[in-house]
């Protein structure tokens, strides 16, 4: 393959500032609905969100736009731009819709569904996560049009945009299985990850995967004194902790039984290539807000954030939330884990792992009940597979013939899904960086990033038509 | 001491039965006042508790009713009804006028301050906890002048009724200080306990001190991405489930260093007679609403709850407490702890040893803060003294002749205070039964030991003179 030329860069670099500020309204307008889709009252949101992409890509040029429902989740999106050239590849640019939830209250300095532009940088709900980064392919393919002088694009293009994502993607995989025909694809390109910095382009290989269960432990049957009662019953709260703690060992490493098993470990190569990324990890610290490291032993903080399972407590709840103290022992608590899975571990092993144990665990006295939500399975991209090349060299390009290096995301997402139903290689292509905030409260998106991420799958349209015959 | 003359008992009998509907009237209206001393919304209504009580007990015939306001804190009540006979003994009466928090939702199947009289139970927060047990006292004067036909009573009464004892009484101690010559007494009897069952009529010997506590914990400095930074960074949720779960160890004895130093162990009489108790662990579990026992090895369910110290988990919160997931590491967690302690144990030296056990257990990256509540002390009373044997005589006068045996309360109350500051005797005189839910949905009293209550109250008056001759 030959470099793109200089001529093809300018324009798509042209036609991009051209379009720039209508493309930011669009993005802005999309933004302001909050669909969040883990919370029953967003629901209507969520199907405002699809309806509002599927005429946007309507209006982009798309002869095909469509919203797909679900079985009783929350619709995806799916767009289709034939080549007119027969003998195209066909990529499936993979996204979502939803967000998570946001309150002004956990922290946000505006409205986190009233977009704000500040400094560069567009502050929402889902700018980054992952709303700017499906937006930035409509932007990307009318780019690749004008520099190409082609009607259609260089591949046949499609998309699937789902729309329960941050609720663990339940319906995702049925909705693949049963659309399977028409999903066929020659590569997936995620878009649905981020890179290392704004100034250290780089793309993910391998995304992680996900289990997330409740466990709700009913002690007494009502709130008891623990004046009159404490020190003689099991208390939930308590129960609630010691599970919580009963997850890492000294050495940080998860004690459920079997967790382990199948995990892909990493070889001395693949260490060595993430040894040798500009890591900082003051700077890694400040980005995660917090003042220590604290993971696996024996393990970088890169391996364990990208190639390591994990096990966290990301809600922990039981007995008195008020003002001053109350001497009771509360009825029930709650505990919301989740658990980060790598190559090798299947989260329908890693549920029923969790079961036993939790069974196991707990004393006499307290009972329970837990239930899992949507699993997502980890995903690795073969490395040396040339779509990975092409999306390599087109990034390069839209950075200025800067070196694309290779990481990792220790997010998850339903890209295995994709890889196994439509048997086709999976790539990464994002832009977001680690200051983002995904998740957080103000979240954003850097405005150049943004707009280099269109560049580059304006030019990625180009190179993989070569790269994939 | 000779018994109770039959015709005293009778009149105390005739005069109780005589004014119990109006007794009850008073008492529901006093319950109706939310005197809910750990929530500031309610202060008003503490204040107003307390001036109705004052109100209530001048229209008794209490010479002085005083409203006595705590530096910055809630009011408590005094009130003094002197003997005509100059050489009486001084006995002083400690109860409270503040309730426990509730609320409807939390499985009150009534509103709670809003009293009702069903299957001769009288249901609201506070029945029992402490209004119904200060006002039998009122009653029980009455039936004492009514039976002896005195004009005032065989002893100098004193009253004094606290409005902070469920917030830890943290203005108490300074208070009894400050008006101790007032307050001084040959005696103090606590009405603020209860007894073995229905059937079985004791007197409490004992109650445990209090230290309680909150500990917020610090790690990032937002919420943040679990996938991002997961198995990463100290997660403070983990960290105070780690601390919860450290507290104690796996026979269930607390670990924090020097927690047990000075604690008085059970004789082997004492364990003999709390041992020959009828008690019944099934129905003692179906009064704990609880499935089955834990505690600390080695000792009975009796010991635990009365005669050993313990820690327990009151409330415990951190991260995504809405519906569904998110995959969050949060960025605080709070921890309310309670701690019972026995006879020994000093409430300054444990709140010392709980900081820096606090301190040394958190991990790096975890910043935090804790605030101790209002401590309250142990307190036990010197078996065989004659004030006891007297208490023990008006009881079983009231209960028909039945042998009264002794029990410990495992809850707390500031009678410790009384006990030093004062220099006298404390016992306990209540007619509560472990059914009554104190702290719990549906707190009530049985009406029929209510009025048992004002007549053990009428007959004491009468031994008292004669015992602490």
């Amino acid at each position: 393959m030959s470099p793109t030329p200089d001529s093809a860069v300018q324009t798509v670099r042209t036609y991009i500032s051209g379009h720039r500020d209508a493309f930011l309204d669009d993005l802005a307008q999309w933004l302001r609905i909050a669909s969040v889709s883990v919370q029953p009252e967003h629901a209507e949101h969520v199907r405002d969100s699809a309806r509002w992409l599927a005429g946007h890509l309507s209006a982009t040029g798309f002869p095909v736009a469509e919203v797909w429902e679900t079985d009783g989740g929350h619709p995806a999106v799916y767009a289709e731009w034939p080549s007119d050239d027969p003998d195209a590849p066909t990529v499936l640019v993979y996204g979502h819709h939803d967000v998570q939830p946001a309150a002004r209250e956990d922290g946000w300095h505006t409205d986190p569904f009233d977009p704000v532009t500040r400094d560069g940088r567009l502050y929402a709900r889902g700018a980054a996560d992952d709303k700017g980064q499906v937006l930035f392919h409509t932007l990307g393919v009318r780019a690749h049009l004008a520099a190409t002088g082609r009607t259609t694009p260089a591949v046949h293009l499609k998309l699937l945009v789902e729309g329960e994502e941050e609720a663990g993607s339940p319906h995702f995989r049925a909705l693949v299985e049963t659309r399977r025909d028409r999903l066929a694809a020659d590569a997936v390109i995620v878009s649905d990850t981020g890179m290392w910095s704004e100034t250290t382009p780089t793309v993910c290989t391998g995304m992680r995967g996900l289990a997330e269960c409740q466990i709700t432990l009913h002690g007494p049957g009502q709130d008891i004194h623990s004046g009159s009662f404490g020190g003689a019953v099991p208390n939930p709260a308590t129960a609630a902790a010691r599970l919580a703690a009963a997850l890492h060992d000294a050495h940080e490493r998860i004690t459920i039984p079997g967790f382990y098993d199948g995990v892909a470990e990493l070889t001395d190569d693949e260490r060595r290539l993430l040894a040798e990324l500009p890591f900082d990890e003051a700077a890694w610290l400040a980005s995660a807000h917090s003042r220590a490291t604290l993971g696996e032993h024996g393990h970088t903080t890169l391996e364990r954030i990208w190639a390591r399972p994990t096990a966290e407590v990301n809600g922990i709840a039981g007995g008195y939330q008020g003002p001053g103290g109350k001497t009771i022992i509360p009825s029930t608590a709650t505990l919301k884990l989740s658990f980060r899975l790598v190559a090798g571990q299947d989260p329908d092993t890693i549920e029923s792992a969790v079961r036993d144990w939790v069974a196991a665990t707990l004393p006499a006295g307290i009972r329970h009940e837990i239930t899992f939500s949507g699993a997502t399975r980890p995903c690795l991209t073969p490395l040396g597979h040339p779509a990975l090349t092409a999306v390599t060299r087109a990034m390069s390009t839209a950075f200025d013939g800067a070196t694309v290096r290779y990481t990792r995301e220790g997010g998850s997402g339903p890209a295995a899904d994709l890889q196994d139903v439509l048997a086709a290689p999976v790539l990464f292509l994002g832009i977001s960086v680690p200051s983002d905030g995904w998740h957080a409260p103000n979240e954003k998106i850097e405005l150049d990033l943004l707009l280099k991420g269109a560049e580059t799958a304006a030019h990625l349209w180009a190179e993989l038509p070569g790269a994939l015959r």
